[in-house]
Formats: C-alpha cells, sequence, structure tokens
C-alpha cells in the first residue's frame, strides 16, 4: 500500500536546494528517493546527466497504439532562509491539522507524490493499463531550468512519439475549486549593478562631492514604473496579446474577494495597471519587480561609509506573446538611458523563460488541429473534477512561470495539461510552505480517473 | 625610551571595535593598554565608567597658575568589514614602505599615540614642566560618542578649569601641508524601513497587484535630492551660515588638483552642489547620503520574491549653525509626505552630532573674548608647523564630523585646536586602512613644540 503523507514526509527530509552548491547530498537524496518510488511501480527509471543536476526519466512502455502521457515534475525546491521565521525547521516535516509544513512541500514534492499515488492505484488495480507513461522529473526548477532545454533538444525525437504531458505545479484559488491551468507568465531576470568610487570612503571625508552608487541605483529604479502602475518601458507592452472575452468571463465565475485577498496579502492597498483587477492583473499583465537590493553598510547601528557600489535584482513576469529577450533588451536599454553618466554599469543576465498559452477544446479560439488524446484529457479531467469535488473545473491562466512547459510545447510540439493543487496559504518561496493533505488525497483521486479515461480511448 | 611604532603596533591588535557586542575584550584590551602606557608617564590614570565603553581620564596636576591643557582622543576603531578586500588582517598591523596598515592606524590610535609620544618627550626633558594634562580617550567614538555628553555635563566643573582641547583627530590634505580644523561638520542619522505585505511573497503567484517595498524605497530615496546635486528636502538650507571670504581664501592656498582627486576616488565625474568646488563642497556643504540599503534576496542567482519589507540607512552631514534634531525631522517629514500611501514607514533613530566652528586668533571674525591661552596654542602651533613642516599651516574646515567636539563646547565652554594626523590615502573606515609613519614622527615633534610654548606662558 502506497502512503502518499508518510512518503511525501520522508521526501522533505532531502534538503534538494537546487541553487545551493552545498546542497547536493539533499540533492543526490531526493533523487534516489523518487528514483526508488518509480521503480517499484516497475518503471525502468534512469537518472540522465545534465549540466549541472540529472533529470529523472521513468518509462512504463507498451503498445505504440496506447495514448503516451508525459508527466513532469520537479525533485529541487526553493532556498529557505529567512530561517528564523520558520515555525518548525524546513526540512524536518511537520504536521498540524490537515497540513504538512516544510520547504518543498506544496512546491513541487507534495504535488508530484499526488501523481505517483495515482499512478500506483491504476496500476495495482489493473497491472495492464493500456497507458503508456513518461516520467521526467527535473533538478533544477528553481533555478529556471537551465539544463531543460538542451535535455529537450536532446530527446526531442522519443518525446514527439508522447500525445501530451500532464503535471501538477500550479495553484487552485481555494479548497473548493479546481483550475486547469491554460497560461503560464514567462519571465526573464538579471542583476542591476552600480559603481561609483573604487572603494567604499568616508562620508565626512569624501561626502559630498559624487553621486552615490545608492543613490544613482535607487534614481533608475524610480524611473521602472509609472504612478499608476504599470511599467514604464518604451516597448514593454508591444507584444503583449489581449486577453480573450472567454478568459475573463471564466475569471469573473471565480467571483474572489479582493478585501479578504489584500487582508490575505497584509497590504494596505492594492496598486494595479489601470483596467485591471488585482485578480486579472496577476493573471493577464506583465509585471517588473525588484526581488532584492543591496549595497553598502547593513548592519546594526552606523556606518557613514559611501559605498563603492549597489545592485538590485530585477526580474520581469511576462505574458503571451512578450520575448523574454526583447523585453531585457527594452529594460536594460531604458536603464542605460537613464542612469546618470557618473556612475558606471554592470548586467549580470539570470535566466528567462517564454510565457505560455494552451485553449482548452470547444473555445472559440481553439486550434483546428488540436491532438485528439490532448483533447480528451481535457475533457477527462473536467468530468473527473465534477465527480470528485462536486463543481467543473476553471480554465485559467496562472501569474507563476514553469518557463519549460513553454520550451516543451516549442522543441517537441507537445502541450500541457496542467491540473494544480496547491493552494495561496501554502507559502511557496516563503517561509513555513505546507501542503493540504485532504487537497492531495482528492487530487491523487482525480488525476487517477482522468489517466484511466486517457487510456480508455485509442490514439 | 618610548618607541611610537612598536606601542602602535601594540595597540592595533587590540581589536576594539565598540559597535560590536562579541567585540568586547579587544575594547577592554585597548583600554588597558593606553591606560598603562599613560600609567607608566605618571599619570594618574582611571576608567570612568559609562552606559556602555568607559572613558579613561588620565590627569597629570600642578599648580593651578599652569595652563592647562584637555587631549582627546578615542581608542574605538570601525568594523573592518568587508574583510575578504584587506591585504592582510586587519588586526594584524604590518608595515610595507613608510606606512602601518591595519584597523585604527590612523582613526585614531597612530595620532593618539603621536600625542602620548610628545607628552613623553616633554616629560622626558623636563619631568618639572608647567602645564597640567588631563587625556581624556573616549571609546564610543566611532558610535556617535552616546555616552560622552553625560559623562561631559557630569563632570563639567572639572573640565572648566581647562583652557582648552587640543587633538589630533582630523585630515591633512597631503604629506607636506598641516592644517589646523576650524570647523567640523555635524550629522544626524536613521534608518528608513519600508513595509508592504506580512511575509515575502512569491513574485508570480502576487506580482502585479501592489507595490514592492523596495520599489517604494527606490521612489522615495529619488526625490531627495535634485538633479544638481542638491539635497531636495524644503528648509533643509535655512540655517546654513554663509563661509567668510577668508576661509574660502585659505582653501584655495591650498590649491587642489581635481583631476587627481577624482583619480584618487575612481569616479568618472564629480556631482556637487552648483557654485562650489568638490573641495568646497566637502567642507561648507551639508550632504544626504545613502550608508546602506537592504531588502529581498541578495545572494548568487534569483529568487523571485516580492520582499515584505526594505530599508536604507540615511545620513546627513551638517555645516555651521544646522540643527540635527531639525534637519532629521525635516528629512523625515519630507518622505512622510512623499512616500506612497499603500505602504507602511518606520524610522530607527540613530546617533547625532553638532557641526563646530572656532576661529583662530587676528582673523576678522575672531570673538573678541577669546581664551589667551588658546590664542596662544593656536600661535604656538603657526611656529612650530612652519619649523618642523617648513611652511605654516592652513586653517580650514573639514567634512568630516567629531561631534564631542562640539559637545564640549556647549556644556564647558572650551574651544579646540585640531591638529590632524591623517592623509586622504589612509583609507579611513574602509579596507587597508594605514598610518603614515612620518607623518607620526613630524607630528609628535610638533606637538611637543606647541605644548612647551603654551606651557612658557601664564593662564
Amino acid at each position: 500500500m502506497f502512503d502518499p503523507v508518510e512518503k511525501l514526509k520522508e521526501y522533505i527530509r532531502h534538503a534538494s536546494i537546487s541553487t545551493d552548491p552545498s546542497a547536493r547530498e539533499g540533492m543526490r537524496g531526493a533523487r534516489e528517493f523518487v528514483s526508488g518510488l518509480l521503480g517499484g511501480l516497475g518503471f525502468a527509471v534512469e537518472a540522465v546527466p545534465t549540466a549541472l543536476h540529472p533529470v529523472i526519466w521513468a518509462q512504463r512502455g507498451g503498445d505504440p497504439s496506447w495514448p503516451h502521457v508525459v508527466i513532469y515534475g520537479h525533485y529541487d525546491v526553493q532556498p529557505a532562509d529567512p530561517l528564523n521565521l520558520w515555525q518548525t525547521p524546513p526540512f524536518e516535516p511537520t504536521i498540524r491539522g490537515n497540513r504538512l509544513y516544510g520547504r518543498g512541500a506544496a512546491d513541487n514534492k507534495g504535488p508530484l507524490l499526488a501523481n505517483i499515488a495515482a499512478v500506483a492505484q491504476l496500476l495495482e488495480k489493473d497491472p495492464r493499463l493500456p497507458l503508456r507513461i513518461t516520467f521526467l522529473i527535473e533538478g533544477e526548477e528553481e533555478m529556471g531550468s537551465p539544463s531543460f532545454p538542451a535535455f529537450l533538444e536532446k530527446y526531442q525525437d522519443k518525446l514527439r512519439e508522447a500525445d501530451f504531458v500532464f503535471l501538477s505545479d500550479t495553484a487552485l484559488p481555494n479548497e473548493q475549486q479546481v483550475v486547469i491551468t491554460c497560461g503560464l507568465r514567462g519571465l526573464t531576470l538579471f542583476d542591476l549593478h552600480v559603481i561609483g568610487a573604487k572603494g567604499d570612503l568616508h562620508s565626512g571625508l569624501h561626502g559630498g562631492v559624487m553621486r552615490n552608487p545608492i543613490q544613482a541605483l535607487a534614481e533608475i529604479c524610480a524611473t521602472l514604473h509609472t504612478p499608476d502602475g504599470r511599467v514604464n518601458v518604451p516597448g514593454f507592452y508591444d507584444d503583449v496579446r489581449e486577453v480573450e472575452p472567454w478568459e475573463r468571463a471564466e475569471l469573473a465565475k471565480l467571483g474572489g474577494d479582493a478585501a479578504a485577498y489584500a487582508k490575505f496579502l497584509g497590504i494596505e492597498a492594492f496598486h494595479t495597471p489601470p483596467g485591471y483587477t488585482p485578480f486579472e492583473a496577476i493573471r493577464f499583465q506583465p509585471t517588473l519587480e525588484f526581488n532584492g537590493i543591496g549595497g553598502g553598510y547593513q548592519g546594526e547601528g552606523t556606518k557613514t561609509v559611501i559605498p563603492s557600489r549597489a545592485f538590485a535584482k530585477i526580474s520581469c513576469r511576462l505574458v503571451p506573446n512578450q520575448q523574454p529577450a526583447r523585453i531585457k533588451e527594452l529594460v536594460i536599454a531604458a536603464i542605460r538611458a537613464r542612469a546618470p553618466q557618473d556612475v558606471k554599469l554592470e548586467f549580470v543576465d539570470q535566466h528567462q523563460g517564454d510565457p505560455y498559452i494552451v485553449v482548452p477544446p470547444g473555445r472559440p479560439n481553439t486550434p483546428p488541429d488540436q491532438s485528439p488524446v490532448l483533447a480528451r484529457a481535457f475533457r477527462a479531467a473536467d468530468a473527473a473534477v465534477t465527480e470528485v469535488w462536486g463543481r467543473p473545473p476553471l480554465y485559467l491562466r496562472e501569474g507563476g512561470s514553469v518557463p519549460i512547459i513553454a520550451d516543451i510545447k516549442r522543441v517537441t510540439g507537445l502541450d500541457s495539461v496542467m491540473f494544480g493543487l496547491f493552494l495561496p496559504e501554502d507559502n511557496l518561496h516563503a517561509p513555513n510552505e505546507s501542503f493540504n493533505l485532504d487537497v492531495m488525497r482528492k487530487g491523487s483521486e482525480t488525476i487517477a480517473k482522468i489517466l484511466a479515461a486517457v487510456a480508455a480511448g485509442r490514439r
């Protein structure tokens, strides 16, 4: 008997922080743990090497006439800092109420285990299930999947044989309402460094003759938004695809209580681009955010220096059809044009990912050549969710990014069915991340029904 | 025989960082080292307790008709970070060329030892020298001397008996030219915290609905200067006392090569208030600087958070007759007025200090009631410097702050003769601080002559 909760506790103990070179042991442990699970279910498991963290490739073959689903997940997690804000240590899984707390519980260890548990249940019931399944579980998602595009290119011929991709790495708005995600924001990230004098200077002996790099950085960053909440970079919005009326209508069905959302975030007021509710802004609009800033003395008390340099970590969330490389160029060009001439600038490139959109069957803008297996998966999801959760799913774009979904589409032609399982209160990427165990159980049951329905038809 | 270089090496080994609670041992070591030196010269030495670090009070009494000089110094040093930029460890004194490297070498351990060595030499030559000397050496200068005003209040009656204060905690422009500092900038410091959501948020799931605290901080900081390099705070310049023509003329004698100065700093261009050369701006104009900024993720790679909060450490250097408390009020009021309404602000008060000015004898604006002993000290300094260095000193205001000089004036009525001994290239408050040993030797010789001349007259 496969107990997903016990497995999840074991899985979380492996501190698989992909960006932290000192967490190699946790990465290896998490990888071997998942490989062992899938091997136990009869999958042929391989750890396919990449430039950094191997991809787990687990295969259940079968007759070429059987439908073929690729299930995607990732075994790496975000860093856990600031550690002092965790109620219990991030890598010591703890159950409080119906929640399991730990780094990676919701992103993506719990949702991946819900998928594996569904497959385990199906194969237990019918070991001859006419469905080919390929698990692809990568270890670099939280770094922006730098090795995954090359991996896709290398194995594109094998992957093109599949019919569609299924994954649970997106969100539910609340415990009652399932969402099938039909779009994801892309992103592009870089660091901006502003450099003044060649060393830190005493602010008394030298203060008043030069522009402080922190001042220059603040002056640059302050130009990047308009007062009404848009990104103030020429050309930034040029390629933004207008949202379809059915998408706005679908989101309206979700309702959403703006006051409750503001309270949940703990903010004084929303600040959205004109013409968009907070819920629309997240899904349909791009952003420019400062993820970090630093420079000079940050300790207790005072140190009266003029620092030599200061930096900001900048990211843009992008919507279809913005191009990450183009947007990065535009933002950097705006910064160069606006920066004072008396400081030097350096840019450090970080990762990027395309936005993605898939249209479910039967919509005004559904592509006429949509894969019949993909369409069956969407319809099966509709029926299974209605049965298990008591109401049909909503088909919405998401604010988050899973950049490899667009990469998969570009390289292999495969579209994705994104069946979300984490909740806003799960605290992804933040202290006290947790996963709702009721959602895990119902999710697993639903996924088993979807895969059974996909298996019940031919290609 | 008193060997000041060997003593300085020993002194630097005590890591007396007053702001670092883990450096108590270094503070105690430095204090006991100096106390031992002065006790060895026959002074009655006491460590006078304060709220935090004791003040060393070392007394050489005598006949009430003898002139009485108070020699001020401090035994604490700045923090040494960033450690990786030091060529040799900050608390392992190393001689390279004619320089001794180590944290505190120039600020203030070397200059203080030059004074002690001068006294040692005088007393060796004439054990009955008719001069009363009080050393006051505090341990909180690098924290803004929080305990010193209360100390002055408590002992003001004893201190009022003295004639003037002598100290070496200011700068020389170069190795050839002595400067007697006749003014110091004051300062006022505080931290600004900007708070958004109640926790760090995922920039995909929530990005686009709220103002990022880093953005708000940048927008606030960017308003605090005008494009032409002035501080953009209403009322900021209201109390600035016009510089006297003789002060500008004295500074003009110094000359100063702006291109060489820019090269020394390693900056692309100067950015001074209109109407002031770089050299004038430092001495005659107030500033608003950002000494540090921080918020969100600052590590390697990326973390796509919207941080809950961000902060800046802000300081203003002030000139006569600006009032630190008033200026802090004005800056905070401007920040409150300009901050977006959708974030919360918090201010953390740090220390402050008044600006100071003393006019040497024989100037158009010399006060008619100036102490004759102070006037004699100034004239003795003029003669001694001319003799030892081959040219007379310049009488200039400085950009740095020694806030207790203004406190001493306010509480005890005593003015100060500030005989500078450190050079711009000594890297005060920065990595690879050092002290020029030729300057130390000549400085000590000059100070001995000045004190001898003061002792040669009556009160």
